[in-house]
């Protein structure tokens, strides 16, 4: 067999083998293996790989590294957490490290555990007796992590448990449209630690004594079901729209090597970013050396007890990766599709596959790019396509699609949708609260925000970058005899930035973030090489300076972050953000290395730009009982990084290619027919 | 044959009526018809139409009316236009104006005389002879309007004429990658009345004294050529798409009216705003009487004289309709494509066809909503179609491609794209100004700004409308006895506009514009019911507020204006454009109605909402020679409007309709043939 890229997810051979050194290390303990996974090689040997690899220079690969997470067992030290680094040619331990104080991420084995904990005590059993349950409904018990809200000892983990009503005896009934006022906590050893009634106003706080459930809430099966066997047909009228690739995709894969167009890149996918690209270039000129989402933070609006415990950390709590769905042909996308897999590891470290996680394939984007010579009415026109990598995750009610767009112009754009199901709590009938918007009779859907950081690592025309910050701004109005004395001239005025730190958008000045190589000059516009961040324009974090949502995020003060480039420095809320206390995000890794300016110095230097964006979701009901997707997208496009603009080969839009159908004169659909009248 | 539809556009046969019923008024004048276009009934009656017509109640069609606009020639008021109303069915003139002072939008025989009266003056032989150009030159002259600056008369018009040449000997060859420093103003008596040298460094001004052309600036034809004549042959990769719809597509049309989805409305063209939509409403109920792009301004930031004189309306201008592209089955659009047509008039008021002005076909845009149940592991996906309207126009040197997307979830986005080709002038070889990037050798392009202005006449479910602001503000921390003791909440704070005038955008706080009914509530969420403005955020008018571009274009300086309906209040920069000196705009009409309560309240009232936007383009090299596309989309989406996901409906996705295409494993393709390895 081929050796692996060393940017290749690990294969099942090297889980198994990871697996296997673990045990060895660790005999005697009765292991969980949370991940095994690939060790990025650090970013020097990269790079030298890279550069040398392509021209058959001499060149070493990389150590071909693990990345362990266990949890161990023992009386004093419930489920403690062990990470490893192992070297997997030479089965060396390279590091071994008890994380005492932090949790690993989500365990789904332990959260279901923590719901039959629930369902098993008897006092919780006489709670819901209490509500007085309409007949024939079920109970269902939601398990979320504990954001910290100080309120707990943070050294042991505890589990929210929220608890909803099915009404319909089906499995896919929405029990989100029943939430019950009723919460429970669980402990790091499986016992119910506290049972409480849910605020249902505004005013009022957590009780302990129970409320019959209010029969006025129950209502048509219409407003809230989207499982399709639970509703009525759905609308006859979408005609079949199908594409058709007589020739085959327009891309090269070649394991996690794909190529289309001029475009080379490496997919990578691991269990917490998911999907990962590495080395982009276009047309062999390097762009980018990784380019992921690093993190998502999902922080609710409503102040009362314990709301605040709701903020999740979709990335390092859950997993995109291993929460990722397995896509299916002609469901998630449309066309030709390259599905890649990918192996995540089960609790015992044998191999589990993650099937269809990422799916390849290229889109018609309208198009490109269009001239019209008025005075010959020579129309030339050039249709766009795009090649897509798209990524499905589920987390818990939500949805989020990811996809990176790249194009022939050399743009990237990075597509966020936000679909599912909103997060729902109780409300009086009849009530209702400044932070929350009341969806279906007696369900509440408060507001929060959904925060997403693209880690964008650069590599433009080489390693070394800077960050360049423009604006366009009015020249002065002058009199007669000034420069500008009509008033309508404007320039530009750009600040390089020096240190690492964090940048907020503004549109009113056109506030442009550029990508630059200050080595390497445009030999025509005579300026330095770069690319753009287009932004999304987004509110940043709205709780307070000192709350635990913003302590333990930090990436949601700023829209745009500059760091220089440390090797695992890949989460802007840190490493381990379950139950964290804050002090471990990019805000605190900017603040200890302050001062220390061969660290802090981010200019013609290896750096990482950080964007933060994403939308402040007070829910519609527009959005129940299932959302239609709420895109957001951010694009990086060349910026005086060619001689001209790179799609411009791409040849002329024919009919004969394209094969559209005419719909002459009157139309009318029936059925599946339509008539020309 | 059947009455016309109020809202269709005129009929050929109506243009000749109309033409003779004004060469009947103004008979014994030589006339240039300029414009034969419909009026639109007054609103009150067309409301009443609307609401009577379906339910087969008694009611009258609105008057058929024609507004007509010709120039008539007298030795004192050279090229007078004049505007007329007709009432087609009785032939009655119901209005005629002399419209002394003002000019007609750009006419293109005018224009074309202009450049043939500078071709013809002995003095530009001369200076052009001075220029020394290369062996095989042809210059080329491009006249355009003449945007005010203060520094004429403009009680006539007066055309700029600008110089290029062109090196290869091709019609299409790419004379903006020539600019010549020479430049001509021709008067409304199509004299050359001044001629000089532009400047061409960063201090220069005007010259009188030639130089020679600088042979330096000749550059290598793959720098600056777009025409696939003139091109290597062009990438090979991109293999062929198609979109298939083996049942047709999910329209109906009858004459003007569309139906698709839940959605009808009526389609309408003129020849300045070009498409207009009418009567939006999506299952039955109304959302919006009209919809249109209603201005657009293109100003130059380059101060030199006579560069302040670039600045164009290119609707009140130019002409959004009658510069609309005859679209290509196959390029333009792709799938299956119902066109429109739409017509205009010849100068002596005979109709001419405008073919293929308005596209219409659906597209896949990707997934509509999904969830999957995670304790099932059921998955439940739709895809959205989108109906898209389009039409491209070419304004000399650039092409706007304008979309309505409508959407299965009640959502509308309106998408404009810029391409084309940048407007040059000249530069000395290696010098560099602060307001224009240098795209070529000796190709300036200088800085400037596009903003589009769109028009929305809102009709949520009636005519008595209010905009209402909502912004997303952080409760207060609280001690932990306050409502708010873990700093985490947040809610929402509105504010009714109460009176006409402009507003900002303000991503920080969430700021969101709706569009409500105060008068209908939403059953579930107990708020008035709505639709939500999606902004698109952009750097306002950069021009100094006394320079003629901002007195003159007004819409420029705030993101969203309201106003009350007004019949004929369609142009925020004014009816006429051409030359204008400004005070003609919304800005000056809200001013005009300030104290008048009953003209000027906007709460609870007919109202119409405009929204400015675009880009502030300072041009990169990749725009060179023909620009990609450059989005902007702006979008309008149900907010507590209806009692839930409008798209709740459609069908989940399956591969039986679909009919996507597996790829596996590893995939290579060259020519015409892929391999699976």
């Amino acid at each position: 067999m081929m050796n692996p890229h060393p940017f290749d997810p690990l294969s099942p051979g090297e889980i198994v083998k990871a697996a296997a050194i673990v045990r060895n290390e660790l005999r005697g303990h009765d292991l969980n293996f949370r991940v095994i996974t690939l060790q990025e090689p650090p970013k020097h040997v990269m790079v030298s790989f890279l550069e040398n690899a392509p021209h058959g220079h001499e060149h070493v690969s990389p150590v071909r590294a693990a990345r362990v997470q266990v949890t161990v067992h023992e009386e004093s030290k419930p489920n403690m957490m062990i990470e490893l680094t192992i070297d997997l040619t030479s089965g060396v331990v390279m590091k071994r490290e008890n994380m005492l104080g932090k949790h690993p991420f989500i365990d789904s084995a332990y959260m279901q555990a923590a719901e039959k904990a629930c369902r098993a005590d008897p006092r919780i059993e006489l709670e819901i007796q209490k509500l007085k349950l309409p007949k024939g409904a079920e109970v269902v018990i939601e398990p979320w992590a504990y954001a910290t809200d100080g309120m707990s000892d943070m050294s042991e983990r505890t589990t929210m448990c929220w608890f909803y009503m099915r009404l319909l005896n089906h499995p896919d009934a929405n029990f989100y449209a029943y939430p019950l006022d009723l919460c429970a906590e669980v402990s790091e050893q499986l016992q119910v630690t506290k049972i409480y009634h849910l605020p249902s106003s505004e005013n009022e706080r957590i009780r302990e004594n129970a409320r019959p459930y209010d029969h006025d809430k129950i209502h048509a099966s219409g407003l809230s079901e989207y499982h399709p066997q639970l509703r009525p047909p759905p609308r006859s009228t979408t005609r079949p729209y199908q594409v058709v690739q007589p020739e085959g995709p327009s891309f090269n894969v070649n394991g996690n090597s794909l190529s289309w167009e001029k475009w080379t890149m490496h997919v990578g996918f691991n269990y917490r970013e998911g999907l990962t690209l590495h080395d982009i270039r276009y047309d062999g000129r390097s762009l980018f050396y990784r380019l992921a989402l690093s993190e998502m933070f999902v922080p609710y609006g409503d102040p009362r007890m314990p709301f605040p415990r709701k903020g999740a950390f979709d990335l390092g709590n859950d997993g995109a990766g291993i929460n990722a769905n397995n896509l299916q042909l002609g469901c998630d996308c449309l066309g030709t599709i390259k599905y890649f897999d990918a192996w995540h590891n089960t609790a015992s470290g044998e191999p589990l596959k993650l099937p269809n996680v990422v799916c390849c394939h290229e889109q018609d984007d309208g198009i490109l790019w269009k001239h019209t010579n008025h005075r010959t009415q020579n129309a030339v026109v050039t249709r766009s396509r795009i090649l897509v990598l798209q990524s499905i995750i589920t987390v818990s009610n939500y949805e989020y699609i990811f996809a990176f767009h790249f194009g022939q112009d050399a743009s990237i754009h990075y597509e966020v949708r936000a679909t599912g199901i909103l997060s729902t709590c109780p409300i009086n009938t009849g009530d209702k609260v400044s932070y929350g918007t009341v969806v279906a009779p007696g369900v509440l859907a408060p507001y929060h925000q959904h925060l997403f950081c693209l880690r964008i690592d650069p590599a433009i025309d080489g390693y070394a970058n800077s960050l360049q910050v423009e604006e366009s701004i009015p020249l002065p109005m002058d009199d007669e005899k000034g420069p500008n004395p009509f008033g309508v001239g404007y320039t530009t005025k750009s600040q390089m930035i020096t240190h690492e730190g964090g940048h907020d958008l503004d549109f009113t000045t056109n506030r442009t973030f550029k990508i630059i190589n200050e080595n390497k000059m445009n030999p025509i516009t005579g300026t330095p090489v770069g690319f753009k961040l287009l932004p999304c324009y987004s509110q940043m974090l709205l709780a307070h300076p000192q709350s635990y949502h913003a302590r333990r995020s930090e990436f949601g003060s700023h829209a745009v972050w500059v760091t220089r480039y440390q090797d695992d420095e890949l989460y802007p809320s840190g490493r381990h953000t379950m139950q964290s206390l804050g002090g471990d995000g990019i805000s605190s890794a900017i603040a200890r290395r302050k001062g220390d300016q061969a660290a802090a110095n981010v200019r013609n230097e290896d750096i990482v730009v950080w964007h933060t964006f994403g939308s402040t979701h007070n829910p519609r009901i527009e959005d129940w009982p299932v959302m239609p997707s709420e895109k957001m997208i951010v694009g990086l496009k060349p910026i005086n990084f060619f001689t001209g603009n790179p799609g411009l080969d791409v040849a002329v839009s024919t009919q004969e290619q394209n094969q559209s159908v005419l719909v002459d004169g009157t139309l009318r659909c029936r059925g599946d027919a339509c008539s020309r009248l």
